[in-house]
């Protein structure tokens, strides 16, 4: 994983002052290192009964997309309010400061639905656990939640004790 | 073309009254009919000089980073202000009412880039027209433009007659 590792860039202080951010720009922009990433992100699930991947705006739609396309399923999309079309399932959840929220259409999961969730980032586990309770309210099963990095001091495997947790990198 | 089109659903009003708004996401939780479609926006660029795919926020990122995979070169992700944590380059442009912004980071090109621009609707085209020049404006050269699909009446490809434009469906 040192080669992925490479291609995360540390950005001090963004999105504010005292934060560490990781920025996976170097990576989608490395074909090579991006094929390793997601190949090793379908691992476990190849051979598994895996029906859809879904994955959230805006960073978990490149991670997420490729993930359903090598998998040979279809991608669900989870944005942020009012960005959906369609009639809509919606969960709120708070943050550090504050709320937020996320939907996805309510005839983006199929009954009995295998779910993998895909993002780039496991931090707090909020809006990871969000996406999960999200998924459940249309009907689908999560099979298992992955990221390509998780950020082991804030603890988010806490918010997922419900869900199999798989990352690749864990700073 | 028509089983595409069954998958991309009209939604009335949104996202105000009198705008018909297409709905991509029963395409890419199909994912037939969205391998159908990728293999389709890439046709006219398998075995041409393109170094790398742009994308815009948000859905472009689905479609882009598909686009990229399978032509094997990166994805570069271009986004709303205030998204990229490193140097950015931005470029202002004019909507219908109003003015937005669209970023990259100042790497996000490698000189003499040969870039494929990727978006699920050409509309306006103020949004392509903006990130063309933004990836010129970071020494790439724009090879095409090419989207799912175009809505005609808006005559979005007056904006980009310096380019070669590529869609798969006209409204």
């Amino acid at each position: 994983m040192e080669n992925l590792k490479t291609k995360i860039r540390d950005i001090t202080d963004f999105p504010k002052p005292g934060i560490n951010f990781k920025d996976i720009t170097p990576l989608v922009q490395d074909p090579k290192t991006l094929r390793t990433c997601v190949e090793k992100l379908i691992g476990p699930y190849k051979n598994t009964q895996i029906t859809a991947v879904a994955g959230m705006e805006a960073r978990g739609f490149i991670f997420g997309s490729l993930v359903a396309w090598e998998l040979g399923v279809g991608f669900i999309p989870l944005r942020k309010p009012g960005k959906l079309p369609y009639d809509v399932q919606k969960v709120d959840y708070d943050l550090e400061y504050g709320q937020a929220s996320l939907e996805a259409h309510i005839d983006a999961v199929n009954p009995g639905d295998n779910i993998l969730l895909i993002d780039d980032v496991l931090a707090t586990g909020g809006t990871a656990k969000a996406s999960c309770e999200l998924i459940e309210m249309l009907g689908g099963n999560i099979v298992a939640c992955a990221f390509v990095m998780e950020l082991g001091f804030l603890n988010g495997r806490q918010q997922l004790v419900d869900y199999p947790v798989h990352t690749l990198l864990t700073y």
